[in-house]
């Protein structure tokens, strides 16, 4: 990458110096004059109930109060928060059967948080003061926490339209039977030497970002809905924003403040719908809604749980015949994510190892939890935790070594990956696996523990994993760029493309100045205002640098050729002939390919162009009119996914149960590290959710649905003094599609620690735990029934 | 027009309702918290002086100061506040020796106010405070308040750039001589039966726009300077701040706010140097400079006053044989717009009327008032005022009507305009002239008025104009225009025209409505932002409509284009074979010209386009991916001027000298009235503009050359009392370059009420005044001078 001038260097993230010195605004941190304050007003007592009666009389006398608005105020229209029914091919949409099955304000409380009504007043406290004194009067129902209590028979329904409350299962009209499946499962099961099979539950993991969400709106007196909120979506919210108010999407627009993190949490409409409810029930006034730290954990999307069930059929020589599984994935409250996460579930567990049949029936039920949604791997660590560990039981009884087994059987170049019909163009997984092997000393520390003793033990585990680069083909990514040349060739690039700290605005920027022969420093990444950036899904399904990457790309050699085309006019007037193919445009000047001396200053044509600077005596232009703009409206026709391995050493105490994670090596397949920190910050903090979500975190509900610990002082993530000592490795093989050869980054840290920590503690203890998080008290509990000692 | 849906109808303005209810954000109504308040210490007691000394040190322990800045503390690069040098042709730049001579701060005061240092406080009152505590001392030179004055040759000079203190002639590399001129000037003279020749001076008078100049600005911790100006200019304020401040463009932003006037005083810099170096000074804060009234007259550009020479020759039957003039301007302590108004007023006197033969001298020399710059009409009033008086002076002489005079021998379609090879294309003078005429009753009238008796005389005038559309060719008109359409076929019109208040977005809006054949409300346009908008020259020259209009439309076509492309292959699905040419946009749909039930919906289109939306069956996408967006670098190759006629009656009180005005009818040939209100609105505000000039409104000296009148309490201006019975008349002859045929209407109707209210004062009373404002004073004197009785 020696050749490459930003590409591949650590330059200053753009968003940095704003960040550290407090300058980046937040939502929470805009104000504007006479601004007033939105408090939702939502069910905390009750996970299932229907409303009775509300009665506002008190509130509305309250000091400060502008007007309350509940659901009499507000279109009745549903909508779906997330992202799938917008975005998948509209024939499609209907055959995976999205529905729409949410409303601003609920009549029927299907989790608790859901929001019944909204205070509108002068400051923060009068609003909460007033949304206090709201009289909200409910028929409990009962609270169904786990996809068996709502499919049974005698249930309540959470909508006509989803009758048993299974809100998704794979739609018979693409898939016979509702199962993705190749060859002749039973058969293949048939001819096997021994099968591992069991069942599984992941928690529910919660983003838990930095940033709760936190909105501004304002309907202003010329009928413009503006909203600021840090969503991961900005088009499609705009877009959902405009159906539900019955705007057209030119009078509804978003400004997309800096995200504090995100992680799936911001995909998609959150607090939006409310709070644009809220300032058009006050029209030309700015209403902020700030949620708490409690309303952000109650009400936004968090990652599906399950009941996951898997089956593997082996030859006795290791070769895996087929794959059955079932998953079935808790929906929470509202459809949502309800296809999505189910859906690829299939797709992680297909795309991973070379195996001769595999049947996969993915489904989902409502429950009276916070709905699931998008989160960080998004299915893909509960794949994670289950076929890995089943492969290592495998392993195990085989004597096989984990690392040699993968390297053997997984999937590589031209096999097709997570869908069918679209094949692995490039995979480093066999290099991933070698030298995170190497470096973390898998051999030799695994040699070593097999013979340790004493009541604390080590353990080695690997787990692998390919992940996607954009969500081609089940949704249809596409990403419009415009690149504007200035006359002193600074340069804007207009791209909706969404940086949630992850840093692909540098990225990005790093793209075009490199497409452009232009210095980093003069780019400018205009990216946060729905009105004059073009298209873009959002940021979801690790798909900014690969996707939006190709579309700057794009749109800066539109720029290029235009200025080749431009640059023979000016060498014209040189008495020099040449045509644009025999040009290059680099360091800042079209040249001459094979005579570089021979250049034009691209500020030059830039600036002739604007000026169109006439001659004078002759009164002929200097060159070719009109300014420069690249466009691109750039729809990839594949997704390279990236793939890694990550190997972690734990240190189980067998008398407390605790386990302390010693090492970690995460090596990943990037195709091209664009920013090396960067990715290696995606890396590092994948792991710290990766972590978290196989040790320590999980949302609990008591028996009435109520959660037990939505703050963080009562949800234990990994910490800094929790991490362990790690390492990354970047394997380059640059991927024909990406830009630049770089594939994605975003989601893939956080797939592989659950797998391997969990084969780490199974190293290290013999116990395999099918029931996350692996917490102290299931490893004593499980050391007891099995009565193992140490 | 009929045929039109938007054209031609008074759609509600874009800008009324968030005007008139409050809402509309000028620059002053802007805050962020933690803003710094700057204060421009000023000097205010000296027209011309040196400054030998500046002390802080009291004014630096001051409480709520954070910083003081002065000439030391900032980059000593000299700029040019005016558009000039930037935009014309470089060569000619050079030519006609435009130059930079102001300094964010000076140690040369050339005018009354001129800016010495500036305050950064935590307040506005501890700014002020704190700003009245510096000391700063003198040495004062003299102040020439006169050309005559700063021409002497013992006079201080301003810039050794420019010996003697002329900062203008015509450039003798494109005017031999110094003089713009055809035929054989001297022989024409000669030739003629009488002459009629007289000096004039026009006033100084002020644009006394309704917000005086307010900015914000903020040097960001990513080195981005951030600036908040209602200036007209925003891309070449934008290009003027990088270039002083050594920035790349893209790390300098222009957001324009709402313009609560302009008139010319905001077009180029004003406070934005000075507000932009406090805001370096303290990186990270936001700056907030809010000019008094009294700063905003003081300091910002006004009307060139100047002493005009002027000789007419004509034959016994009315012919025009040849003009001989020469027009010294006053160009204040600055060079600014040195050349433009000089060169301009030559332009208007060519174009007015056929003369066989014409000598021009135009000269612009310092002056230590506030320098003079660009107003609503760029030298066309005072050129109105000088030639249609000496044009009736001669009618009076050969008892030829005046109004027959002009019909006869204006310009008309086929001469030469302004600029030699630019001729009028249309020209609906005549039409004006004889429908003016009628309207105001003139022959009656006049031959009414001319038998009467008494003291109070009435008596009619006229006057006529062309003026301009746009500056071609002197100055490279050129205006970018971006138009992305959305899903739902909602429109961002993406365009950095300025609106002033003079309706131009409307309109421009309405052209996109009217070519795109969508509905007024679904367009939006994003005008204010520097980062999202393409190259506009800005606000000037009456260029808004017939320059940024066709550039709109032609970004529209492009959609258009696109759209009919597209539906080819929609069409084809349905197995109709069409070719784009057969098509059509109109309503909403692209239909078969021939057979206009045959239509694909743009919508459907747009949105197939950007979810590129595919068959599951097929396999094959529904229409063409990519989002739409449709692109124009707008430089027209004409300028199209609109002309005019004003009818003015006054009523002159011989023992007061009072003048009032009765009545107005003005006509104006505009091609196209796309917004009629806003057009009619301009001709109003024009005629305000207009009396004052002629009747009320001067900048007064004492003899140190410090203002008199440097508020809305001394300077009287035309008030709604004041303003007679008008009536507009338009004249809808399209043209064939402007935008659905229409030509500018922005400055014209302050130009005429000059001359015709002279020429009306000459009917009634039989005097001419040669000198402006023609008050009660100068009336009663002139009476008893010439021994008047009435």
């Amino acid at each position: 990458m020696s050749e490459h001038k930003t590409i591949g260097k650590n330059v200053p993230k753009v968003d940095i110096r704003k960040k550290v010195t407090g300058q980046a605004q937040y939502a929470a941190d805009l104000y504007f004059p006479g601004m007033y304050y939105g408090k939702i007003v939502r069910c905390m007592d009750h996970a299932h109930a229907r409303v009775k009666r509300l009665d506002f009389s008190a509130a509305q006398k309250m000091p400060g109060v502008v007007r309350i608005i509940g659901p009499d105020d507000v279109t009745d229209k549903p909508y779906n928060t997330g992202v799938l029914d917008l975005m998948v091919p509209k024939d499609m949409g209907e055959i995976l059967g999205d529905i729409e099955d949410q409303h601003i304000f609920t009549r029927h409380v299907k989790h608790q948080g859901d929001a019944i009504c909204a205070v509108i007043a002068r400051t923060e406290a009068a609003a909460e003061q007033a949304a206090a004194a709201i009289v909200v009067d409910y028929e409990p129902l009962p609270a169904y926490m786990t996809a068996a209590a709502s499919a049974a028979p005698d249930a309540e329904q959470f909508t006509p339209q989803k009758p048993g409350n299974r809100a998704f299962q794979l739609p018979a009209a693409m898939f016979p039977g509702n199962e993705m499946a190749w060859g002749d499962v039973d058969a293949a099961f048939a001819e096997a030497d021994f099968v591992v099979e069991d069942s599984f539950y992941v928690p529910k993991q919660k983003q838990a970002q930095m940033e709760p969400h936190a909105y501004i709106a304002r309907y202003e007196d010329d009928g413009r809905l503006v909203c600021w909120t840090s969503t991961q979506m900005p088009k499609l919210v705009q877009n959902k924003l405009a159906r539900l108010f019955g705007l057209p999407m030119s009078r509804v627009k978003l400004n997309q403040t800096v995200i504090g993190g995100g992680f799936g949490t911001k995909l998609g409409m959150v607090g939006e719908p409310e709070t644009c409810a809220m300032a058009m029930a006050v029209p030309g006034h700015y209403v902020k809604v700030l949620y708490t730290r409690e309303e952000d954990w109650l009400t936004s999307e968090s990652r599906h749980p399950g009941d996951y069930w898997m089956k593997i059929g082996f030859k006795n020589d290791g070769t895996p015949l087929a794959i059955d599984a079932r998953f079935v994935n808790y929906k929470g409250g509202y459809y949502t994510h309800g296809s999505g996460t189910a859906f690829t579930t299939g797709g992680w567990l297909a795309g991973m190892y070379k195996v001769g049949a595999l049947r996969y029936r993915g489904e989902s039920y409502y429950t009276n939890q916070v709905p699931s949604g998008a989160f960080r791997g998004y299915g893909n660590p509960q794949t994670n935790f289950v076929l890995e560990q089943l492969i290592d039981r495998a392993c195990a009884k085989l004597g096989i070594d984990p690392v040699e087994w993968r390297i053997k059987w997984h999937k590589d170049v031209g096999d097709d990956g997570w869908c069918a019909g679209v094949p692995y163009l490039t995979c480093a997984l066999t290099e991933c696996l070698e030298r995170g092997a190497e470096a973390i000393g898998w051999k030799e520390k695994r040699a070593k523990y097999a013979k340790q003793t004493g009541p604390i033990r080590r353990g080695l585990g690997v787990s692998v994993m390919n992940h996607t680069s954009g969500a081609m083909p089940m949704l249809l990514e596409h990403t419009v760029c415009t690149v504007k040349l200035n006359e002193d060739a600074s340069v804007e690039v207009l791209v909706a493309c969404s940086d949630m700290g992850q840093g692909s605005h540098t990225a990005l920027q790093q793209i075009a100045a490199e497409t452009l022969g232009l210095p980093f420093e003069c780019i400018h990444m205009k990216t946060n205002d729905s009105d004059d950036t073009g298209f873009d899904i959002g940021a979801h399904a690790s798909r900014t640098v690969y996707v939006g990457g190709r579309a700057v790309m794009a749109a800066c050699e539109d720029v290029n050729n235009q200025l080749r085309e431009r640059a023979c006019v000016h060498f014209e007037r040189m008495q020099i002939k040449v045509s644009p193919e025999d040009l290059e445009v680099a360091d800042g000047q079209v040249r001459i390919k094979d005579n570089p001396e021979k250049a034009i200053d691209v500020a030059e044509i830039a600036s002739v162009g604007i000026y169109n600077f006439v001659n004078p005596q002759t009164g002929e232009a200097n060159g070719v009119p009109g300014q420069i703009q690249g466009y691109a409206s750039y729809l990839p026709s594949h997704n390279s996914p990236p793939f890694g391995a990550c190997f972690i050493e734990v240190e189980v105490d067998t008398e407390t149960g605790e386990v302390r994670v010693i090492e970690s090596v995460n090596t990943h397949d990037i195709g091209c590290a664009i920013h090396p920190d960067s990715v290696e910050g995606q890396m590092d903090g994948g792991l710290q959710q990766g972590l978290g979500n196989v040790l320590t975190e999980e949302i609990y509900y008591d028996e009435n649905g109520l959660c037990l610990n939505s703050s963080f002082t009562d949800y234990k993530m990994f910490g800094p003094s929790d991490m362990p000592k790690s390492q990354n490795i970047l394997i380059e093989e640059p991927d024909p599609e990406g830009p630049f050869g770089a594939k994605s980054v975003g989601e893939a840290g956080a797939v592989t620690p659950i797998g391997a920590t969990a084969n780490a503690i199974f190293d290290a203890i013999g116990i395999q735990f099918t029931h996350g998080p692996i917490t102290p008290e299931k490893i004593l509990k499980k050391i007891k029934e099995e009565g193992l000692t140490f």
